[in-house]
């Protein structure tokens, strides 16, 4: 078994080793600027965790894993796109450094190349590996579109928002998992356990990262606190305070999540009293907790040495970033 | 052999009888809406025919067709906003009629089930068709990205021209008609000079295209004639004139393609001038007749009972619209 330290240097060579046309430049280099902005790999990784997990070829499985990282940048620079973003992991977004147009066709480009990279899988894998990466694909297209609706739709039940992240994040983290055990030659119900885990760990991760957004501090979280609330998201937290709150404060969260012309730090703090004072900080943890617990149930299920599940439990952990 | 005309059909059915998911309808809708739009299917028409021509199942060709007219229309799509176009086969883009963010996604959408329909061929000739396709992909952004770059470029060789209409369009019809090739099992030989005639073809369409919008019939153009030269859009036209100009006319040309403010009509004359003048009229219709010959050249050179090759003959002059 690779540790997932490894792993992350393995895909790290292979991204600086990545060597496309110079041609036109406007094209290729916001790709390999993107690439370069780093990030904690960890759907890259999963994939190469899920291959070892079954005994798969880690070195063989370097492209499919590299397919999901350009998949995922290639969201993210239409994604800055749609939110007008002009930050990411603390650089300027290719939107902003460049402009749209250049942003729009380097991800579409990505996108392309992400295809690429899964082409040269076993030929008998092939057909379904291409299946699910697709439909993953198009999840997370339809979880952005959700998210894009949400800001605008005035009663979103926490369903529906259970099922925007599930969408627009949760799937990619259980397809990366499904296309390494399918590497791994694991057996359909494996690779389907493999997949709910990674989903179920996908919904905690959100969760949680809705929670660090309020209650977090700032310089683990890596961005500024309180984004949310600012941008009138509707997270979990807003929902859940929605649904518990009496008239007074239920009226007042309404008002807070509409205004855009509120004094920032004025509107956090008076949105994480309200928060507090329904104990909306508990009642995040516990889903949390829920979807984590649900996520090691899929995988005490997996059917393969339990040792060989502790890089996987290390890399939940280190993801939920908790000590159970 | 099936005739152009009842593949179109077959294909127009194909399409109406598509049925996304209806949720999220901002992501679906517009897909539908631009499918609806028509244009002449001259792509996946190219698929089936390819495939028809090597003896393969038009029915089971569908899929792979669609893929490309999927494809297509995604470019159509994202190039709409780059190039801030209002109107498309005379009704409102995507873009105009919801907004960039729309246009944006459901693009991506429609990339990612293009691949869906390509999923599903002989799993033996998947990984060829798909490495095709991914690289054709990649051209076609290539190709509209030196199309915008052009536009700042001060100076353009008409074999950079011709090289951006290549990977823009001509690629397109090559890669067309050999998925078609290879879902007919034609052999390598076959499929690379059926590629070569949908290149050749593409190229003298293009040059054809930049003609008739200086010289053509406005009713049967079904553009307003003259927007190259509105738009300032370095065309073979533009860029052989100044090759064949003496200084006098290349400095007006330069004037005339580089302000924004002059009366279009009288743009349009006085550059329609300077071309006849020069016999661009004759220049162009030349390098048309020299790709369209390629591409016969290529045509001829396929292996199959020459009779089989008349719907494709029948496209080509369809597409150039002339009689040869």
């Amino acid at each position: 078994m690779h540790s997932v330290s490894s792993l992350r240097t393995k895909l790290e060579r292979s991204i600086e080793a990545l060597n496309f046309q110079s041609s036109p430049k406007e094209l290729y280099e916001p790709i390999i600027y993107t690439l370069g902005l780093g990030g904690k790999r960890i759907r890259p990784i999963m994939v190469l965790l899920g291959a070892d997990l079954f005994g798969g070829d880690v070195n063989a499985s370097l492209h499919p894993a590299l397919a999901i990282e350009l998949f995922h940048n290639f969201t993210l620079l239409h994604d800055d796109i749609m939110d007008n973003a002009p930050i990411r992991r603390g650089k300027e977004t290719v939107f902003k450094k460049w402009n749209a147009n250049v942003a729009i066709l380097s991800g579409d480009t990505m996108f392309a190349i992400a295809y690429d990279f899964l082409t040269g899988v076993d030929p008998t894998l092939l057909p379904e590996m291409l299946r699910l990466f697709t439909k993953t694909a198009r999840e997370v297209c339809e979880g952005q579109q959700y998210d894009m609706n949400f800001e605008s739709l005035p009663a979103v039940t926490i369903d529906d928002y259970l099922e925007m992240i599930r969408l627009k994040t949760a799937v990619l983290l259980g397809c990366s998992l499904k296309l390494g055990a399918m590497l791994g030659y694991a057996t359909a119900g494996d690779a389907n356990n493999i997949y709910r885990f990674g989903e179920n760990l996908g919904l905690s991760f959100q969760l949680q990262d809705d929670l660090l957004d309020v209650f977090g501090d700032e310089e683990k979280f890596g961005k500024e606190i309180g984004g949310d609330i600012v941008s009138n998201k509707k997270t979990f937290l807003y929902l859940k305070a929605l649904e518990l709150s009496g008239p007074g404060d239920s009226s007042a969260l309404q008002h807070y999540f509409s205004t855009q012309t509120m004094d920032p730090d004025e509107k956090i703090t008076k949105v994480r009293e309200i928060y507090l004072r329904l104990n909306i900080r508990e009642k995040t943890n516990e889903q949390v907790d829920f979807y984590y617990q649900e996520a090691m149930k899929y995988l005490a299920e997996i059917r393969v040495e339990e040792t060989r599940k502790d890089e996987l439990k290390a890399l939940a952990k280190q993801l939920i970033g908790r000590v159970y």
